[in-house]
């Protein structure tokens, strides 16, 4: 059960996005300009990073939601998300992501765990000034997003059609857009 | 040296900011509102929250420009921030606000060490919903905003002096809005 009462009982960050709408506006924009904004990193490869990094915060809502938002948007769909979170370096990813995901892992420990190696890794393979910006910036983000919805204690259904749905969703509409059709319930 | 080539030499978030204005806007408008924004929490016991969550997170950067938005905005000043930052429960701050750092300590930790138990301390001492959810939050987003400043290797000035001025610039114009008054530099 939340720790706090909220106004419907949709499950994870959602619930918290319409509790409290000052908050949902600038959360939900930067999503969307993160995941779904104009970048040489596709949008799989961007929710393959959230994916990884709310796994290894053990978020069970934002991992599950990632994990069918990258599924969705990737030719190898959900059998690549899940080798990705098993065994980043032997996923068939390219070189780039394997160190753009290294990058990730070590914010996800803490700002001051990125080190020289981890950048020089992802020049060698030909990761740009922004995709690396980008990287840092996803995976901090990551960690508030799971903190947000994990130390309010909402809700993660066990059910994976519950993720299809809201990765259609997200697909059809983005972060930022309420999907304007009723959706089925329970 | 930051870990990736920014187009100013502003220092900590400043630079990022500048270099990346499309992920710029949702940040600010983040900080804004969890901060500044309407809310029975003051703006300087919710500056006091990201200063302390700072600290833990060992972000030089945005624990002394916090420290110093705190400071201005409290009657005690930065005698009293620092009294927080080394000895919560013994600082001379409300019952409530220390219960309310706790639950920000637990967040910083990671969202599953919210318990039931630091809920039940905050509304002991008449913490809202509205509080508790906007704690959660400004503590999850400073484990972003430290992740961010700290992973991408950013510049923190030495002098208090810095920090003093972007207080000044913080507390007349906000987050959001760029001072209209050049600064001086260096």
């Amino acid at each position: 059960m939340p720790h706090i009462t909220l106004n419907t009982d949709e499950p994870g960050i959602r619930g918290l996005l319409r509790f409290r709408p000052e908050t949902a506006r600038p959360l939900n924009d930067l999503a969307e300009v993160l995941l779904r904004g104009e970048s040489t990193l596709s949008r799989g490869e961007r929710e393959l990073i959230a994916t990884y990094v709310s796994g290894l915060n053990e978020c069970r809502f934002c991992t599950s939601s990632h994990a069918a938002f990258a599924a969705a948007q990737l030719p190898e769909g959900m059998a690549l998300v899940e080798r990705v979170r098993a065994d980043p370096d032997g996923a068939p990813v390219s070189a780039k992501l394997k160190a753009l995901l290294g990058i990730a892992a070590a914010v996800q420990q803490g700002g001051r765990q990125v080190g020289d190696h981890h950048i020089a890794a992802a020049r060698a393979e030909g990761a740009t000034d922004v995709e690396i910006h980008d990287t840092v910036l996803i995976a901090a983000a990551f960690c508030m997003f799971n903190r947000y919805v994990d130390g309010l204690a909402t809700f993660a259904p066990e059910d994976p059609a519950a993720y299809a749905t809201a990765a259609d969703r997200v697909i059809a509409y983005g972060y930022t857009t309420t999907s304007p059709v009723a959706e089925p319930r329970g």
